[in-house]
């Protein structure tokens, strides 16, 4: 090939494909602090976990093992579309005029275009093993529950999703997409449990949150054996799934001629989009093999990492679940309704939480108005229309690639695109119609969501 | 590799990539005949063109060189997501319980969505390098529209869009995907051309047609220097642009071990998507390389092909065009406001029309709820929801994946899934929840259609 050629897509073949997932647990310095009873407030065995997943994923969960074999029939659905391409962003480079080389992976290339089947179709297929017939989750904007609808397809399971009010209201196509699959969806909260119903009863028009559709879809597969609960980040085995994403981009950024990228950036939200990309990078780093700095960029609006205080407190807002050590808001936290309905989530990831009080990355957080900018100025160059969630790292990149720009220096910025942006049609049209407006932080909200952070002595 | 390991992608490399499109004129045992310009009745030569075209790319319509070599900063764009994948339909293979092998080039991948880039980058290219400011176009369902959009962003033109009524209000994220890469779009007819204005006063709710839609856009284009006019399909040198799909699917068939399929099937509404995979292997068939049957898919309320008669007619509503021969319904037909809007065209490319004369292809047409029960079928199984468009050439391999199950032939079908449907999504829920009619062709709309063909004496 012509030297002068650009290449924008580095790829790998369906045989270079990673074939295990990636643990990061036994590699860090510390372990972990154990999720706990909410009862008892002693450290949760894998029975706890039992009425909502099945014990493949639940061992996955607490697994001390670095490396997980993909089984065959995950790896022949991930062939569909992985491994996903990751592309050298020239045009965007030559608009900002920055001497910075930006790379993004590019996870819409999935069926539901995002990062999400990378874990729905193992987490369809392990329930699939234990008899399960119906899967219960929430979805945000409704990238998730696109993509258990898809692998519930696929695994003959039936699919039910509690959407965030506020999110089903913006978004009409992305359940239309769920109901294509097959799934069925609900807004939530909904009068179909005890949950929705109280809160429905505060407001009947309440805009939901993804700790409130996570307690509908808790309180629906709990106790019926033949339904189980999935969730599309937050825990560990979720994170684990997406480390295909960082182990094929070290491959790829390798093919690229790049040594080591300068800074890894992801959106965070529930935080598996974050972790599938930086883990195996942060594995390289604490093996002294590179050295990039990692930073995680979350909304001005629900600022889990950077305002949010390190504690144990419930995944979901009715206080159903164990209780987890992680960066939160407050379980009854509920954001204003911002177009990155992704990134709602009250609380951080607990192994995101733990690796960032290790002091092993960093967080910052972004305004709205900001990333649709960096959305749109990126459409327009790169061609893809980037969902509102990525639209977070997007500004971080473009905020990196002008500080390159000013020093001179050729940093390797690697993002993580995790989705477009097809049925967030809706948020563009807000931003260039003068419509969206990054309202101030409500610091009151918050002080009244951290004040429902339950008291768990000694912890 | 394992053996049992199933390829459900064939990808080409970068490097692999055709370096240039195809025409097929020389290579046809007689030549099409020409356009006649409107007033003398006399072949029109590129001077008729010149208000429309930049004159690199009426050379391309009126060319016989077999090979045209794409410029490098279009192949530059097209590395974006070029080659596009060929997938084996493995999972719908099985549901359908078929010893057919179901392959499909899927130019969903495009940035666009859909296969109009290959066209689109090229023509905003020749019309940059001639100085030209803006394009106008027409679009259907919107993808030609996006695609054009895309393209006058990358080379800094601007875009206005005149969209057909029925679509505009049917896709509304359309038109939003349009303005996030910086297009201006007007539901046609509008009021700002003399054409629309003469629509509207029939209809103030005028569904409009790709024909009035094309009226506009070559009204506001022609008197004025700095702006042309850009066509998404029905040209030569539309068609040429797009057989790049097929040069690749050529490829990559082979690299899968199939010597030749048995049967290629495409939808038709200009014929641009088709043509594309098509011609090369016509070419292929025409040097008695290989034998498979080529059939076009139309619309069964739009059915150009199986239900037009073929003779000279303007390409656009109003009669602004030069007279092409063509298979066509009447310049003045309009169809039903079906939801594939890319279909709805009244005729069929020149082109193919004279290819379709010459019995070297064959079409059928198929009503839409049968489209969109294949397109769910696909949907649930292959995971990507597709355009209302190609669902027509979906049904059509449903059709012959189950002649051959009866059969029990290992019948090779090569299709081409143009788009994905992402913006389609009202469409497949009118289709879930019974909306969707198939109506019963209206005899006499056609009547009056065919009546609106202009007498050619002796053509």
């Amino acid at each position: 090939m012509d030297e002068s050629v650009r290449q924008h897509k580095i790829l790998l073949d369906e045989s270079e494909m990673p074939t295990a997932w990636y643990n990061i647990v036994p590699d860090l310095p510390e372990p972990p602090p154990p999720a706990l009873h909410p009862g008892t407030l002693e450290p949760a065995g894998p029975e706890d976990f039992a009425p909502l997943f099945p014990m493949d994923l639940i061992l996955q969960e607490v697994s001390q093992e670095r490396y997980i074999d993909i089984p065959g029939a995950v790896l022949d659905v991930y062939r569909q579309w992985r491994p996903s391409p990751l592309f050298r962003a020239h045009r965007l480079e030559q608009a900002l005029d920055t001497p910075a080389h930006i790379y993004y992976k590019y996870e819409g290339v999935s069926p539901a275009g995002s990062h999400k089947p990378n874990t729905a179709v193992p987490q369809a297929y392990y329930n699939k093993l234990a008899g399960v017939k119906k899967l219960t989750t929430e979805t945000g904007a409704g990238q998730w529950g696109t993509a258990l609808a898809f692998a519930c397809a696929l695994f003959d399971l039936e699919c039910e999703v509690w959407q965030v009010g506020a999110s089903y209201d913006q978004k009409p196509y992305r359940r239309l997409m769920i109901e294509a699959f097959g799934g069925v969806v609900h807004r939530s909260p909904s009068e179909l449990t005890a949950a929705g119903r109280s809160y429905l009863a505060q407001n009947p028009n309440h805009p939901g949150s993804l700790g409130i559709a996570i307690s509908e879809a808790v309180e629906v597969a709990a106790p019926d054996p033949e339904i189980r609960y999935a969730l599309g980040s937050v825990l560990n085995h979720v994170l684990m799934h997406q480390t295909i994403i960082g182990e094929e981009a070290l491959l790829q950024l390798d093919k690229a001629g790049e040594r080591s990228p300068d800074l890894i950036v992801g959106c965070t939200g529930g935080g598996s989009n974050f972790a599938g990309l930086a883990f195996p990078f942060l594995r390289e780093k604490l093996a002294g093999n590179m050295s990039p700095t990692i930073r995680a960029v979350e909304p001005a609006s629900c600022p889990s990492l950077t305002r949010g205080t390190y504690a144990y407190d419930f995944g979901d807002s009715a206080g159903m679940t164990p209780l987890m050590k992680m960066h939160t808001l407050g379980h009854d936290f509920v954001p204003d309704p911002i177009h990155a309905g992704g990134l709602r989530y009250h609380g951080m990831s607990p192994l995101i939480s733990h690796i960032y009080e290790l002091g092993l990355m960093e967080a910052i957080s972004v305004p709205q108005s900001e990333c649709f900018a960096a959305g749109l100025q990126f459409a327009r160059t790169e061609g893809i229309v980037p969902a509102p969630e990525p639209t977070h790292a997007l500004a971080a990149t473009v905020q990196e690639a002008l500080r390159a720009k000013e020093t001179g220096e050729e940093t390797v910025i690697l993002t993580a695109l995790c989705g477009h942006g097809h049925f967030d049609l809706a948020s563009y049209d807000a931003y260039l119609n003068g419509r969206m407006v990054d309202e101030a932080f409500d610091e009151d909200r918050l002080a009244e969501g951290l004040s429902t952070i339950p008291a768990v002595p000694g912890r």
